[in-house]
């Protein structure tokens, strides 16, 4: 029988996932100890202000002023950091929770993206299990799937929509017509994107998310500092529906790749074809495709945030605890984390979706023609759409796989045609 | 640190999935102990044909004669049941091994469908780990995200594509136009669907793997005997077309949901709007939706079938019992298996699509109108195709939701009308 005192849980945290998840223990209680095989209460509690209204009632837990008093509170076995941020209280409460030898979850993809080995160690030496299901793809199980379900495959590829906020962009703009900075401006009225949107659309909240995936997946320290990465500001109206056209969904992913020259880690917006299960994963949804050696291909969809469905993610791990168990936080031991060469930008090889904006003018088709012949860089397929004699029209390409560099080499030399009138807009195309 | 002994597998069953099982661990060693912190390693076995020409080596591999054997056999830590069947050696093995104390994983779906209570009663009283991710879906990790990830959900829905063979027939239907007898046909031949195709195409592998998923979902015992199933035979080309063009595409799901009145678990074709995942889950794929209250809508799509994506859940068992952590089979101790009282099939309520074949004559609209009005069934919409002086032409009808019995009752009169030519054919329309 499973030990039947209760399982005390300290959350740092009472946002709308701290709360939420302390509401959930609180009207779920009797379907929870099932699952847990015995009771699951909060006993401690640290939030900045106390007095702030709350859908959770707290009965009986203990407030604490400073977070890092939950590691050694005497009435905590499980501490639940909900703060976030990569350093500061979040990173001294996880090294002092795992120090004192209890298990420690938490929902902050920063603190791990950045600090995952350190607090893989402290885990592994005071044989204390940490947990992040919640800190990637919110209420998707990818966490655990790399970690324990693909256990037995050698992973090849990972890639997502990792952040909701830009696939509700993308989105919006193809379904209404309105224009990036439009629906963003509505996105933030709404509390769908934050007042500084930077993180998520400029790609970093992916880059985070896809740093811990590819250490789950190749059994690496988690490196977020040779990954490349762009997001979805210069994406143009114009462009997603050259991709409708086109039998293409733009959607801003994070990919990871293992090659015979290195690990390929890359967040870019990317053309998924319609026949890929990506392409139909609209507005704020998040989804993880997997392609590993046994299991072939696989593909997990769902909410990506939201006090829910992160909440669904921290109570798993929480039932984990209960249940016993502790794989090692990222599928291996530390020592059998080993760096991966990553493989350069300019070394990947693809096909790329280029758009430029020339004037209408005869000449112009062959002098492009004339660089992207001497780049190496063959055409799949060319549009050109609309007449204007006094404005720039679109000619879009689309090309063969090219290699990286030609391709960067070929943009510089169309960039300085005198009848391209804008910076060329160039999209990878999936799979690249 | 981890147990430093090797993990000794049994392993019953040496066909396409048990070969490959034993494959992967002599090929994968040095990855596969990274992943459970110790070597793991095949020390027993048993099949009827020693000789048989296997992708595994065995090396070493003691062969023993009668399967239960491997319960109790000295050099086995644990057992793994690829025999299936769900009466018999695989029964018995299960009960020998659980009783014998030690961990048992088993990709047979009949057998957790006829007796899962019984083998997690035997899991429970003995303390070990009773495992089937194989058993559902093949490759994707669905048992270890209702029992593990989704643990702090209140499950709502579950339904999904879970025979890769009725998947791939409709979908080859759909692509090349042939009739559903020709394209079995061609499965045979090719190998993709068996001999003997009744238990895949009439839906109760399907039933199978819904009874485990719904008991896992709902915390209640495996319930097969009050499902509602039926097949795929009836589906025809015109069917397929009809729903092309209303924006369907038609799959045979389970789906299980929890009412107020009670649990509906059910078997059939479904019209799948395009809208949904699941439209886009094509040939032998599976694919599984989970609706849970915190995590909201959650699509898990893989491949159901083959011995690559079936070892791969059963590694995945593998480095489970290796990590240690016991979780109850089904998520909830025994005890707290409630049985859940069935919904009767007419009891629940949706939409429908409905071809009749009529004889192109006056009036029979008309009198198909009263006899829908009659039964109170109202039309969403209608399509009538053609004109045919001789033969019958097709009615297609799109209902409102309406009763399941209204429905029966309003088809038992539309089939007595002398201009409908041949029985009328019924698919549900998701959500039903």
């Amino acid at each position: 029988m499973p030990n039947k005192l209760p399982l005390r849980l300290g959350i740092a945290g009472l946002g709308t996932v701290g709360s939420e998840v302390a509401r959930l223990i609180e009207t779920q209680g009797a379907e929870l100890a099932r699952r847990a095989g015995r009771d699951v209460i909060v006993t401690a509690v640290c939030a900045r202000d106390k007095n702030k209204k709350r859908s959770c009632v707290l009965n009986g837990a203990a407030w604490v002023t400073n977070p890092v008093e939950l590691a050694t509170h005497k009435d905590v076995d499980v501490v639940i950091e909900l703060i976030g941020g990569s350093e500061g209280v979040a990173r001294e409460l996880a090294v002092a929770t795992l120090k004192a030898g209890k298990p420690f979850i938490t929902a902050n993809k920063a603190l791990l993206a950045h600090h995952g080995v350190e607090l893989a160690t402290f885990s592994q030496t005071h044989n204390v299990p940490l947990y992040f299901e919640a800190a990637v793809a919110g209420g998707v199980p990818v966490v655990k799937t790399l970690r324990e379900s693909l256990a037995g495959n050698v992973i090849k590829e990972i890639y997502g929509i990792l952040n909701g906020t830009c696939n509700y962009i993308l989105t919006t703009m193809r379904e209404t017509g309105k224009a990036f900075a439009v629906v963003l401006a509505d996105a933030q009225k709404l509390g769908y994107a934050e007042a500084d949107p930077t993180f998520d659309i400029d790609g970093m909240d992916t880059a985070h998310k896809l740093a811990i995936l590819s250490s789950l997946a190749f059994s690496t320290p988690v490196n977020l500092s040779e990954m490349s990465v762009s997001g979805i500001r210069n994406i143009s109206l114009a462009d997603i529906s050259f991709a409708d056209e086109l039998g293409y969904r733009i959607k801003l992913l994070g990919v990871s790749r293992l090659t015979n020259k290195g690990l390929m880690q890359r967040v870019s917006p990317y053309m998924v074809p319609l026949s890929a299960q990506l392409a139909h994963v609209e507005d704020a949804l998040n989804a993880v495709y997997i392609e590993g050696t046994s299991v072939g291909p696989l593909t997990l969809i769902g909410r990506g945030a939201g006090s829910g469905p992160t909440a669904s993610s921290v109570l798993g791990d929480i039932i984990d605890v209960a249940n016993g168990g502790a794989p090692p936080a990222f599928g291996v031991s530390v020592t059998n984390l080993k760096p991966i060469k990553s493989l350069p930008d300019s070394d990947s090889v693809g096909a790329f979706y280029v758009r430029l904006m020339v004037a209408d003018e005869p000449g112009v088709l062959a002098d492009m023609a004339t660089i992207l012949r001497d780049e190496r860089i063959s055409i799949q397929s060319l549009l050109q759409k609309g007449r204007n004699e006094v404005g720039p029209v679109p000619v879009v390409f689309i090309t063969h796989d090219s290699n990286e560099s030609a391709m960067a080499q070929a943009l510089a030399k169309l960039s300085k045609m005198p009848s391209v009138l804008e910076a060329p807009c160039v999209i990878r195309i999936l799979p690249h």
